[in-house]
């Protein structure tokens, strides 16, 4: 029987510490808010869901998976939007210094203070004059908006520039556009992913592994030409019902082709993520029944994005949004266009060529060239994009600034039809973006169960297989008699094996070592006894059955 | 038939940057010195190379994988020393503003400028005055030591703290050991691995993947009882010969067992982790003869190391340092429990109980309690210290300052014998440090063949299978015919299966196609033809050695 409780959260993350899954940082150092290990036991969780997640998508065929570096020049975030934009509004505390986020503090006076912009929340802000939760006192500093990146120099001295931990690692995808493109022979669609560690300097982090200074995630860049039709298959997805919240705030369940062909989700291929995301969540070990897909309302969209859903996550800390899949339009690649003069384009082919007229003034470059000299580059520039009504002679100023006169003899009149075959565009981008740790949290939230055993609560972490982070857990029933030269023979060899970790615990009673084994959710447990000494078979039990079966040894 | 030649190193790079393997970072935007990225071929390759790494060591069965956040509170990093000796020394140039290696610009006055003192340092630059690389001035500004850290605050306003960016994943796992302790049943001994970015703020970063900013590193930390016999198996390694060299810098060929057994390798720990040090680096395609070990000179090692190796690989940049295996002593876990007063301990049990006899004086609570009140407890700690000989009444100081008199009636004299089962001790570490990135470019240097074939130079990555990072190409010999079709169904049938990636490519001549797969390491080409129309097969080639044969479609 399960047992619910209000100290529930607290008893999960007394476990998840004790038994080195995730666990505050540098404690023996003091702490530092925001930044979490995951343990020995933990270290494995995590490797195995990114894992999982890369090969999720690589086994599509035409996603690759890349690398880029965390420390980020400020040329690139600037560009991207994220120094200017990528901020919090901030108070400090005059009486003990303590920094807190504005919209936090205002959270019992309005139902979304994060929405206010900064001249509102000042106003709220002073109406009610809210207490510090550091010191209690009531004296403010002035609001101000404080970028959330982690900054740095990038070399030393005078030859330093200033540079940031990525805020995400989509930035980097957009930047290898052009390798990306290269990579996939030149057509459209193809994504790139990324797994790695993000960055927030979070003003004031609380609610352990939802909100953290530094986090893993998961990002998939999508590039799509927006004329062509994208053909998504929905079938497979028709035996389930998904829960979703549009713009309108309603919760339906409907199947996602019927969403998407009634334009509740507006582009098809957002609605085909959505599908490969709650895949992906299942497989994991998120509870589908506590898992749903929110539409961004369009004033928390960005003003490029032409569809947002956030996949949220239901367990102790209330729902959580846990992965956005965000359709950017040509955004991203636009911004970098701009910024850097470099092409980030994608061509496409018409289905047949077609015929332009060409019709505008030229230069002459046996009269023009001789007259304008090393200017006459410039002059050609300017020329060609006059109207096809000017009339010469007539001065025109150079981008350089200076001024000349070009005269009837120096040009001439380009008129002739060309033959297209094709265009150059931006593509658009579909964005799933993942956090991990988020995941992960909601992944052992789900898989923990207490059970009551007499008058004692017990506890099982009911993990799914493919990603629990000890596979079997090998006991000798004693160590004496050979047991336990057995055992541990048995233990070598499968962690021998590819991908297989098993622990070997001699101490305690075998029901005490179990409990040990199903608190950290290991699938299966192997028991040596007298029997195994005599007839080479040792027990094999199952974490969620409890279930015994004696096999021999060498079918391990 | 290979070709040598001066400019190898050129082409190589340059295959590596137009294949997508490994390129420089953000490039669009200018690039930033000592940042790569691991493109979309790379970064499968960069994947494969570190799951590798950790299976080979979890394999082991009393090794884990923790992950601890890079982002590191000063304190922690001052604990171990990096805050005060993690530094280059560096010269600015006055009339360029470009920093730069005060040793690298001597290099051509001393033959290991790295070793001396900033005194002596300067009295070389001085006397030689080298010129600027960067402009060719010699107007420099004094020496100062430049620490290697990349700075950051944690947290913003007056709560926000000094941090690093950690320069090795080593300390998490120090700062770990509490929690890795109790995993291991508090029984030694046992090893915690980690894989993740390390950061160093070159001055100057130069030849390519060598020298980088941010780097994939993988470390582990092997915590051992001194007292304990490690009793390693070497007999496994007796088939080969080992290229070491000792301290005394002159080469020799060994066995690894009688390279400990004649103490040259002066810990078999030490020399056991060379041998599966050795077995990794073979396994993800080293090449064994451009692979030496060599031990660290007395005054190039850490003063708390009791012995070093470094593993030297050879490739186009000479013979470079990609791993270092160091005995550290009980170094690291003392810095931190000095600097905490946290206890980082393990317990080692007696073969036998010991008799210890106590003889001390200490008070007698009855009287002393109201006497001194509140500081009992201090008078307690200060007059047990006392040496036996101390004779009453007698004047004290507490650590508080205060004075006390403590009189006969206060004290007792507490005279016994304790059997004592065991003691609390400061394990000693062994630590494997492996430069990810410097390997993957010696994978890549030693795979990368050059084969003329007529007048033309045609390359083939000779990658292990178990880390090319494309599995298999699949291509029609024509798309028509339904060909096409087929191909395609082959190619998303192998990307489905897990650890499987499959490209397809349809554009160009088959022998194009096969130069194309050849480049990048390919082990495997599929090609669809008329044939497979009729009966169902393909052809498999095998990249090594060039051979076809008609294999079903089936059995893939």
């Amino acid at each position: 029987m399960s047992i619910p409780d209000s100290n529930r959260l607290e008893r999960l993350s007394g476990m998840l510490k004790r038994r080195g899954i995730i666990l505050p940082a540098f404690e023996i150092h003091g702490g530092s808010k925001g930044l979490y290990d995951f343990g020995p036991v933990g270290g494995r969780l995590r490797n195995r869901v990114n894992q999982n997640w890369i090969d999720h998508w690589t086994s599509m065929g035409n996603i690759t998976e890349i690398s880029c570096p965390t420390v980020t020049p400020f040329e690139v975030l600037e560009a991207s939007g994220h120094v200017g934009e990528f901020s919090d509004f901030m108070v400090d505390c005059i009486a003990c210094g303590e920094a807190s986020r504005a919209d936090t503090l205002l959270e019992d006076f309005h139902s979304n203070p994060d929405a206010l912009s900064k001249s509102d929340l000042q106003e709220l802000f002073s109406k009610h004059n809210p207490k510090c939760p550091s010191c209690d006192s009531s004296d403010w500093s002035d609001i101000t908006a404080q970028n959330l990146m982690f900054n740095t120099t990038i070399g030393a001295g005078k030859s330093g520039r200033q540079g940031f931990l990525r805020p995400e690692t989509a930035q980097g995808m957009f930047t290898s556009f052009q390798t990306l493109y290269r990579h996939n022979r030149e057509r459209l669609p193809f994504g790139a992913i990324q797994v790695g560690k993000g960055y927030r300097n979070e003003i004031s982090p609380r609610q352990g592994m939802i909100r953290l200074r530094e986090f893993n995630m998961a990002e998939l860049e999508y590039f799509i030409d927006p004329e062509e039709d994208s053909n998504h298959d929905f079938s497979k997805w028709n035996i389930s019902l998904f829960k979703l919240i549009p713009e309108d705030g309603k919760e339906i369940s409907i199947s996602l082709e019927k969403a998407v062909n009634n334009g509740i989700i507006r582009d098809s291929t957002v609605g085909f993520f959505m599908g490969l995301t709650y895949d992906f969540l299942i497989k994991v070990g998120i509870n589908p029944d506590k898992l749903r897909f929110r539409q961004h309302e369009s004033d928390e969209m960005a003003h490029y994005a032409m569809d947002c859903w956030d996949v949220e996550i239901h367990g102790s800390y209330g729902w959580v949004e846990c992965v956005g899949i965000a359709h950017r339009g040509c955004y991203d690649l636009e911004a970098h266009e701009k910024y850097t003069g470099k092409t980030l384009r994608a061509r496409r082919e018409f289905s047949e060529p077609r015929n332009i007229d060409i019709d505008h003034w030229t230069i002459d470059g046996s009269v023009a060239g001789p007259a304008f000299r090393s200017l006459a580059g410039a002059v050609k520039s300017a020329v060609e994009n006059l109207s096809i009504d000017t009339e010469f002679p007539c001065h025109i100023q150079l981008d350089s600034g200076e001024s000349v006169t070009v005269e009837p003899q120096h040009i001439k009149r380009n008129q002739r039809t060309e033959v297209v075959t094709g265009e150059w565009f931006i593509p658009h981008v579909v964005e799933p973006a993942f956090g991990i740790d988020r995941i992960i949290w909601h992944i052992l939230d789900h898989a923990y169960d207490e059970v009551s055993k007499g008058d004692d609560l017990y506890t099982v972490l009911r993990l799914n297989q493919s990603i629990a982070p000890v596979d079997y857990c090998v006991f000798p029933l004693f160590e004496k008699d050979g047991m336990g030269e057995i055992a541990k023979s048995i233990n070598t060899n499968l962690c021998s094996k590819l991908g297989i970790i098993s622990m070997y615990d001699s101490s305690g009673s075998i029901g005490r070592r179990y409990a040990r084994a199903d608190e950290i959710g290991v699938p299966f447990c192997i028991t040596v006894d007298h029997q195994s000494l005599e007839d080479n078979t040792v027990t094999l039990r199952d974490r969620d059955t409890g279930q015994q079966k004696r096999v021999s040894i060498d079918s391990l």
